[in-house]
């Protein structure tokens, strides 16, 4: 006992694996061996129900509560002597040291997956389990009810939750199946089905992103964990307001409203399940299980919720904790009994998808420093790591997912993805999605121009467009643009240009997204330098270029190395909270250990979102660092000789010769 | 220590009260103080969440479990150090004697309430409870979600169940109630409601007998404990089938079926709550729990369960356990969120009625041995005490309802409920309800009939309608008949007769009863001078003269001062479960208790059926002590003839003029 981990802790050795850990007083067996990755049976979720997670006390049993009623219930006399325990009941109590054998009969034989480019692990251990049962026939003798008969087969006998429908349907799935049947149990619900057991059906999950202005959709098997299908769609919401301010005014306007944007929303994801499910010729009703994540308003919205006190300080949302709902309890058009799992929310304007994002990128268990950006109509920004996180949310806008730019759009076949100016000649290349005549340029094209723009001088760091002797540079009909494409080479009979206007939407999204960032490093008490990992998440973040972002002060400049691009983290912790139980109860955690900041009531915000709006920054110095080291990228004189020229009056309020330039509201 | 309850059992004492009663170990502190009528707050119900069941161990602490993690929550750690626990998460382990002093604020002041003309006395402790509530208001440095808050202020914070519809309300609740809400939980189904604090809103209940024939609903205040109304109306779903076994075969017959058997005996449970809830002058919205009672059957037609197997061996019902439903998932028009409780059921053929009747009795908790017969058109019969019970269902059909006899009417205005006639000249005096003149006869007038036409002599014992020099015993157009009143007293213009078809239909009735009596106290092992207590249960049980009962041989000749009617137990049982959470768990300890015997199947059934076919029995003798010490019954010589005529051929198969006697089916 002389390490003092050991003294002040519990350290607890699985055998035959050998592996151990140093874990807080009151754990469970159970939630040590999963922290540890041993494979240790649970059916019932830890709910001492269903006796599968016995394992021996080899040492240290006087470190342990006393057997509860569970273990009274679920081992025999004999056990008892030897040592035998429930993991999930016994907890240790005191420090010390204990020595737990896992018994090969307490082996799940569990598959272990990895999200795809993920740095999470997750083990595959949905909420949702098929039990297959034999279930002993009814007899004079023995003629128990049907209900009864089959919890006592599936050990879950204390269970004291039922749908209706279960037992509507039960008598008859017994006899079907000549009394061999599958039991889908779900941790929170209980039982969601019975059916014969020789039925070919499947077991399937649905997880959902919903962005404020796309839906993502990801139907998932869940006795592999494969991802079957992909779906995606414009969030039909779209007409009631671009932007979560105007949504919020319109679902506050009447219950009606409310209604029908919650309708509508209900309606968008049922299109996806069904899209999804056509194209993997999955039926709908094999889904148990559906798993929401999105900002709080649009959790709100997906729940009929009342969204107007999140418009108003101080920003309360309706609910915070996580929850389940039966699915049609909420017209989703999954098998009826079966669970909608919303994540939990953090904060008026911190939701689900926040929580999403850690679950994806970890960071709540890494002791490195990690910074994440994910980009959307609303950006969501979490700094932190295991020992606590400090987050945002910023109203970036759409700007870069191709709205409110002349020539944007969405990244499809046609988009202009990439755009390389020379700074000599202002000559420019660029590289088209499927290699085809451009139609319009998407949001990594648009960051891409925007820092080219800059690099060769055709911007200021005010985000003017400079008059250039170049046919290039020109007066168009909404003022001074630059052409990125002349209608020759494009497929719409058009030149695509970025116009002064596109460059000011721009400077006002990436200024967001930057304000988030630096109020909440300055929160948190954190140095660029002090972060470690950086990850960039959004569909859109999948294809943006860092050292583009980085060149225009999107983001702070961070060293290109250690930032992942990690496509729809929300999305992706969506889908490991449907695939592990374990990782959606982590999500409590992640709630509990983060702080968040209302940017619109902090008072630096105006100051900072102010001089964000430079191309990069205002306070050049900041990103004076980058601008040396930079990777690929060597800074013109000219606009070397702009910097400078603008560190000179550094003091002066900046001048906007756009009208809505400079107002720092939410949804600017 | 010497005292030997001591030294087996846990000896609690509660203090100031000095209150005490001997335990099984494992029982918690709460549980024991509920048993001996200690006032104990508990408003969690005993889930560990509220801490309002503090109570300080004066001595025996060593005896109980340790701390659990609800009370290392909910206690503080000066009153841990002081010897504080929950009561309801303190269970004595091990045998011994615990002294428990409970202080002043865990007393909650609860009414108590006797529940008319029942032996039991139950506390007003309805399973839904209002809490009022201030709640702070969200400030900027305290922006938690609306729900969190609630329940940061309720103690709740545990609590992971929400309904959908409180989260959707719950924003304008607050801010229309200035922060001061009534939040309305239930000890199961978590918070049904959240109301503005001085909304003038009423908290009802509304306890419900689905009888085969009739309903019966009380609307009750749960904050009073007071009846409001009572409703009652006819079964609508004798329109497919007057008996159980037809029903059963309609519903079985297709989906369709069973959808509409569900359908219809909702809208009938829903214009109960209507008709009570008008002449209480309350809106049903105002009802947040129903609690139904009924057979099997009528059970799972409520539910929309499938009946088919309860009409086949070994006659499973679908699912035994009580259960609570959303009231709008079984589209119940009370409160949508409200809950719906069924009270548990016994078997195939013994419902949550039989469980009523039990609760309503209190025979689960009496010493002496009891016997209850709820008499209708099943009829269901328990013999037992606290050492266990053994109970049947007969099928004994609506005669004694006045169905399937020519001139039976309900017991309303008009129907003739006394019958006397002179053994001397036949003549007859009887009595109407409300003094009017006759225009049929009810259920008790039939069952005073049949025994004053045995006791004249009018019938013989085999139920043969005898000729006599009289003009009230006639050949009528059905066969001989007896004239109970002439057309020039009747308001029908008829004769009302009692037919020999009639006596056939009330034999076939009795004797079923009258079997299963036998069967039951055969199976418990007790005989007629064992019994300590009888209880005449059903709304027709309570006009119901018990001599004339035992004297046609529908129920064993218990001596007349140990019979108490006692009306509707089942519906009383369904209010005292409505009322009373500490009676609603007592049910499954009633069902856990009980033995129930397959009539149908039982070896015995078909002899014994024969046998008391007769009147009042074949085996004279097991009525020969009553007829000797019968209370206000001289039997005439003719009769006792007649009687030991019987005796002498006691080996003989009866031998029967009606086609249909004899057939001891189900539902003859
Ligand atoms: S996990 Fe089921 S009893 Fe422990
Ligand atoms: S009854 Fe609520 S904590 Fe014990």
């Amino acid at each position: 006992m002389s390490n003092p981990a050991e003294r002040n802790g519990l350290l607890i050795v699985f055998q035959p694996e050998g592996r151990r850990g140093v874990f807080p007083k009151g754990i469970t067996i159970l939630a040590a061996a999963k922290d540890l990755g041993i494979d240790l049976a649970s059916i019932c979720g830890g709910m001492g129900l269903c006796g599968k997670c016995k394992v021996v006390i080899r040492s240290g049993g006087e470190l342990l509560n006393p057997l509860t009623s569970s273990e009274m219930k679920c081992l025999e006399p004999g056990e008892i002597k030897a040592g035998f325990r429930l993991a999930c009941q016994a907890r240790g109590v005191s420090g010390g040291r204990i020595v737990v054998e896992v018994p090969e009969q307490s082996r799940s034989g569990k598959q272990r997956l990895l999200v795809e480019g993920r740095p999470v692990e997750v083990e595959l251990e949905p909420a949702v389990r098929e039990l297959v049962i034999e279930v002993s026939k009814p007899t004079l003798e023995d003629p128990l009810a049907d209900f009864e008969r089959l919890l006592k087969s599936t050990g879950l006998s204390e269970l004291d939750q039922v749908d209706l429908q279960v037992l509507r349907e039960l008598p008859a799935a017994l006899r079907e199946g000549g009394w061999s049947v599958a039991v889908i149990v779900h941790t929170k619900r209980g039982i969601l089905m019975v059916r014969p057991a020789r039925s070919s059906r499947g077991l399937y999950g649905f997880a959902v992103d919903i962005g404020t202005t796309k839906l993502a959709g990801y139907l998932i098997d869940l006795r592999t964990g494969k991802v079957l299908s992909v779906a995606s769609s414009p969030n039909p919401q779209i007409p009631y307001g671009e932007d979560v301010i105007s949504r919020i005014a319109y679902a506050s306007r009447s219950d009606e409203n409310l209604e029908e944007l919650h309708r509508v929303i209900v309606e968008g994801v049922n299109k996806l399940i069904e899209d999804a499910c056509r194209s993997a010729g999955v039926d709908a009703s094999e889904i148990v299980e559906l798993v929401a994540v999105g900002n709080t308003l649009m959790h709100h919205l997906f729940l009929g919720l009342p969204p107007k006190y999140l418009a108003a300080s101080p920003y309360p949302p309706v609910v915070r904790r996580a929850l389940d709902f039966r699915a049609s309890d909420l017209g989703v058009r999954i098998l009826p009994s079966g669970n909608v799992h919303m994540l939990p929310n953090v904060a008026g304007f911190v939701g689900a998808d926040a929580v999403a994002d850690v679950l994806a990128t970890g960071i709540h268990r890494s002791r490195e420093l990690c910074f994440v950006i994910d980009v959307g109509t609303n950006t969501e920004i979490v700094v932190g790591n295991m020992s606590g996180m400090y987050s945002a949310s910023c109203a970036s806008g759409p700007a870069f997912e191709g709205a409110h730019i002349k020539f944007g759009m969405r990244a499809t076949s046609g988009a202009i993805e990439r755009v390389w100016i020379d700074p000599s000649d202002l000559s420019v290349q660029y590289q088209v999605i499927d290699d085809v005549k451009p139609k319009g340029i998407c949001g990594s094209g648009i960051v891409d121009a925007l820092a080219e723009m800059l690099n060769a001088g055709v911007v200021d760091t005010m985000g003017r467009i400079v008059t250039r002797e170049s046919q290039r540079v020109r007066e168009g009909s909404d003022g001074p643009e630059f052409v990125i494409a002349f209608k020759e080479e494009t497929a719409i009979g058009k030149d695509i240009v970025i116009t002064q206007r596109d460059v000011r939407e721009l400077q006002k999204a990436k200024a967001a997204m930057y304000t988030g960032a630096s109020i909440v490093m300055k929160e948190a008490g954190v140095g660029v330098r002090q972060i470690k990992k950086v990850y960039i998440a959004g569909a859109f973040g999948l294809y943006i270029d860092p050292s583009s972002a980085r060149r225009i002060g999107m983001i702070p400049p961070f060293p290109l190395h250690i930032i992942s691009q990690v496509g729809n983290a929300a999305g992706t912790g969506a889908k490991i909270a449907l695939t592990s139980l374990r990782k959606r109860l982590e999500c409590g955690e992640i709630v509990s250990k983060m702080r968040y900041i209302e940017l619109a009531a902090h008072p630096d915000f105006q100051q900072e979102f102010l001089a964000a709006m430079y191309l990069p920054h205002l306070e050049l110095d900041r990103f004076g660092d980058m601008v040396e080291k930079m990777d690929n990228l060597t800074v013109s004189n000219k606009h070397k000789a702009l910097l400078e020229r603008l560190m000179r009056r550094e003091n002066r309020k900046p001048k906007c010769d756009d009208q809505t330039c400079g107002s720092p509201i939410k949804n600017g």
